[in-house]
This record gives C-alpha cells, sequence and structure tokens, in this order.
C-alpha cells in the first residue's frame, strides 16, 4: 500500500485501491475503519458507493447453535464451486451471554482460509444505537465494491438489531432445528416477516419432520405475496441439504430479479437514510447536554414538577426555534 | 371502577383511582395502557410521575435458564416476610426464539399469585424504537405511585435493550450459572458496567466454585470505584442463597442512598429524557416520507449519485430550514 497520509498511515483512498488489486489486509483495515465510524468511514462510504450495486447478498440468521456458520461454510463451498469471489461478514449484535459463540465458530470457517477468492470477517456491535444497522450495509457496499460478487451476511437471533440487519439484504435464509417450536410461542410472525427460505437444519434429529410441519403450517396461515419461502431439510455439518439451500436462494433471487430487486434495495436505502438521520439527530441531542436549558429541564424532573415527556417537548420547542 | 369517559370505557384517572385503592385490575389495564403509548399512556405518565420517587427498584437479568424467574420469585418471597409491597416486571425484549421462556417461568411466579402485597405482570415489546426502554420506566412509576414500596423487574439477556432496561434500576442483580464463562469471551466487560450483585446461581452443578473464582477475577480486574460486586453462590429452586442475595441488594442500596442515589436516578432521567427526544424525532422523520425533498433525494440514492450520509445531511438541512 501506498500513498500514505501526513500521519504515515495509509489514507482510506490508498486502501480501497490496494484491496481493488487483491489486498486482503488493506480490505481488512477498511472493514475497521467501517466498525469506528467518523470521517475515514465516510471516505471509505464515499469510495464505496458509486462502485456498488451489483453484488447479491443473503442473510442467515437463527438462534444460537441452529448451525448457521457451518450452513454459511458449506454455501461458500457452493458458490466457489461456480468461481463467483465470496465475501462473509459474521455479525454478532447480541449479549455477553452469546457473545463467544460467533467467535468460536470462525475457526471452522477456516476451511475457506486459504481460498484467495474467500474473504470472511466478524463484526461486532459498538454500542451506540444502530451501530451495527449502519456498519454493515456500509461493509457489504465495500465488498461489492472491490469486487466481490456473493456477500453473506451471517446474524445470531432474530432480535430488532438482526432484524435491522437481515434487512440488509436481498435474500435472508433463517435456520432453525427440531424442537424449536416447543420454546417460540407468541411471536413465530417476526420469522415469517424476514425469511425468504426456512431451513429445518440437524434434520437428522427427531422432531425435524414435526418442525417442518409447523413452519409449513404457520406459511398457510401467513399473507403471503408472491413468494412461499420454501422450507429445506438440512445436516449442514455432512453436506447434506447445502445444496438445495443453495438452489432455493437462487430461486428466490431469481424470483427478485428486476423491478422487485430494485424496489427491495429503494427500500431499504431509504430505511438505512432514516437510521442515518436519527443517528445524526442523536448526536445533536447528545451535544445538547450540559447546556443551560438541558440542565434546567433536567433539574425540574428530579424535583418531580415536569415529567420527561414534558420535559422532551421543551427542549424540541427550544431546538426548533433555535 | 366509577368515571367512564365519553366512549363507555374507564379514564386514565378512574383507572388510577382505583388501582391506588387497591385494585388490580385496574393496575393490569393502566401497565397495557402504557404498552400501547399514545395519548392514554401520557396521561397515566401525568399521574404517576408526581406520585413516585419512593420505591426502590431492583433488576435482576441474564441469560435464559439461568433461573432468573426463580431467585426473584425467592426474592419476592423474603421481601414479602418484611410486609412490604412487591410489583413485579417480567421483561422480555428478545427473539422470537426465545419469546416462549419467560412466559413459561411465569407459571411458577403463581406461588404469589393468592397474596395481595404482589402483582406481577409480563411486559413484551412493541417493536418500535426504544419501546421497552421507555414503557419499563414508566410502568415502575405507576406501581411506585399507587403503592408498591418494591419493584423487581426481571430481563431476559444483556443486550443493549436489556442494559436500557437494567439501566432503569436502582440496583442490578447479574444471574450467571456454573460453566456460563465457556461460552463468553470477548464482552465479559458489558457485565461488569451493569451488575451490583453477582449470583452464581444452581451453584450445586460441577463448576460454580469455578464460575466464582472467575468472577472475582474479573472484578480483581476492573476498575470498580467504591462498591465491589459481592458474588453469590446460589441454589435458588432451593431456596439457598436467597436471603444472602437479598442481604447485598439491601447492601448495595444502603450504600446508595443519600446523594449516590439521587445522582443515579437522576442521570437515569437523562436517558430517558434522551431517548424520548429522540423518539419524537423518529417519528418526525417518519412523518418525512413521500414528500417531494425525501423522494427526490431517495430517487439520487437509487441511481448512486448521492450516497446515504450525503442525503441525510441534504434532509437535515431541509429540515433545519423549515
Amino acid at each position: 500500500v501506498t500513498g500514505k497520509g501526513l500521519s504515515g498511515r495509509p489514507s482510506p483512498g490508498a486502501l480501497f485501491g490496494a484491496a481493488t488489486r487483491g489486498d486482503r489486509r488493506a480490505l481488512g483495515r477498511l472493514v475497521s475503519m467501517i466498525e469506528r465510524g467518523g470521517e475515514a468511514a465516510r471516505a471509505v462510504g464515499r469510495l464505496s458507493f458509486p462502485r456498488s450495486g451489483q453484488a447479491f447478498t443473503l442473510g442467515i440468521t437463527g438462534a444460537p447453535g441452529a448451525g448457521k456458520s457451518t450452513l454459511t461454510d458449506g454455501l461458500v463451498g457452493v458458490l466457489r464451486a461456480t468461481g463467483l469471489m465470496a465475501g462473509v461478514l459474521a455479525v454478532d449484535p447480541s449479549s455477553p451471554f452469546s457473545g463467544g459463540a460467533i467467535l468460536g465458530d470462525r475457526v471452522r470457517m477456516q476451511s475457506h482460509a486459504l481460498d484467495s477468492g474467500v474473504f470472511i470477517r466478524s463484526m461486532a456491535t459498538r454500542g451506540h444505537i444502530g451501530g451495527l444497522a449502519l456498519a454493515v450495509p456500509e461493509a457489504l457496499r465495500l465488498l461489492d465494491a472491490v469486487g466481490f460478487e456473493q456477500l453473506l451476511v451471517e446474524t445470531v437471533g432474530v432480535g430488532q438489531v438482526e432484524l435491522d440487519v437481515a434487512g440488509a439484504t436481498d435474500t435472508t435464509v433463517v435456520v432453525v432445528t427440531p424442537g424449536w417450536g416447543d420454546s417460540v410461542q407468541a411471536n413465530k410472525a417476526g420469522l415469517m416477516e424476514i425469511a425468504d427460505v426456512f431451513v429445518v437444519n440437524k434434520a437428522d434429529r427427531p422432531g425435524a419432520g414435526a418442525a417442518r410441519r409447523d413452519l409449513e403450517a404457520m406459511l398457510d396461515l401467513s399473507n403471503l405475496e408472491g413468494w412461499r419461502p420454501p422450507v429445506i431439510e438440512a445436516v449442514a455439518e455432512d453436506g447434506q441439504g447445502v445444496a438445495e439451500v443453495w438452489d432455493a436462494v437462487m430461486a428466490h433471487r431469481d424470483r427478485l430479479a428486476g423491478p422487485a430487486l430494485q424496489e427491495r434495495r429503494r427500500h431499504r436505502l431509504e430505511r438505512e437514510l432514516d437510521r442515518i438521520i436519527l443517528r445524526r439527530i442523536d448526536e445533536r441531542v447528545g451535544d445538547r447536554r450540559g447546556q443551560p436549558a438541558y440542565v434546567a429541564v433536567v433539574e425540574e424532573m428530579a424535583s418531580r414538577r415536569v415529567d420527561p415527556y414534558e420535559a422532551a417537548d421543551r427542549l424540541l420547542e427550544v431546538a426548533a426555534g433555535g
């Protein structure tokens, strides 16, 4: 990498050029810049954005222990057989309690470590609002811009953050295991909203058929428009069903192609825009702390004269007036 | 309940009066109003806020299956022996995958179902930004205002939402189990930030001592100011250690009493204020959709001429100008 800035460190532009020429270390540093946010991240974004928009993006989500990493590993194998370049982001937005799982799983992905057509990277939350939800699409555009044609994003769980991340891809695979339905009662609808393809993984275990029928019954009851998510049984560890999952993903991609895909991507950009606006305003709210109007209204809350909602209205009036 | 509104349904004011006189059904309806948000929720908040600020609030959090409900149940038993009124909120901000767990655990809490000094209520996410993080403190103030002196909030996991919820209490208990450390690698620091008391539950299982030493070692390495969280072994199911946990909670409360507690509560109100401001602005951003400036900038993004960050800046300029 040449083209160092005044600080002696390579500039985003120099790193971007190197990454385009296949320098994986430069690419890793650009992803780190995106994770950290700030001006360098903006510079990476400005370089990536106009060059992106070609890659197909696939999200893979599900509960911890469902075998997402193994399935992702298998899918990378299938798509590498086609000669396409594959980028994988492993995203863990979850709690300290599950923080280790995805790191442990990374080891498995090492089967592609020597393949120069595969780039694998973990991304972790930085704690601030929408951090990952903003960094993931930016990282996807970067990988897209430097030449990766197939992008896979693996996330743990399907809470709000995961839904946001899953919303950043063209197609979403939801992975469940036999028996999953026993512990899930009220919120199955959340899965219906994001899944384009269902995988019942570890299908050699008892209850796989029941899990499949359960999903099919849910789909029967859902108000599906056009595409009905197929439910595929797999044993990713042995490679069973992995090719079928990939075929289903490709079928969904073909179905999406054209106006539907453009519409989906446009909608995704809108949500990203909303999120950025929210973040910007959040920063402004943060800046407001310590200023006289803020301190005064907090004092009134502490003495129970003004409740937080009224306090918010007052500060927003001040902001609108300024 | 008397004092019905024009709609024939009881007004928040009438329900609040009834709840203050011990009507649990009225109290439950008020919590539902808070969950739904909107004008009725605001009315409940206006009634509660000036009458709140007396109750001691305790958060109990940890991974699914750590035995939080059983411990909570035991703590309620201990504090009921003192004659104090106890309110319990069971909060599940988590994904569809774990959605059922807390509902199942509710059954156990039935041991207090006939005790008129205990009110138990589950709260679920409504999906919108900060929904639970806003509803939980509002519900705590309601319970406080109608006479509950000890409030317990049980949450699953310690992701961002759980951290927000945990931040809504005076004292936080983090529950782990033997072997928990094996699956947690990078993010233990997140636990250190929120825990005032650690409980190693199911301590009759192998590895309890190791889990305890692990926590103590983490505490040795942490930059603690003043209070060092005690680590207590418990077998909540048999009642073992529950009284010790309660003693530790009381010790922390006593330590907090006075200026430190006031400071903590003031800081909490500030964070709530920030969250409300953010929500309000989020609603305004939502309103902006479909307007000409928004549609135009989305079009420019879709054609890759303007990236999302630049688009956000443009719209915020428009907003600041209007």
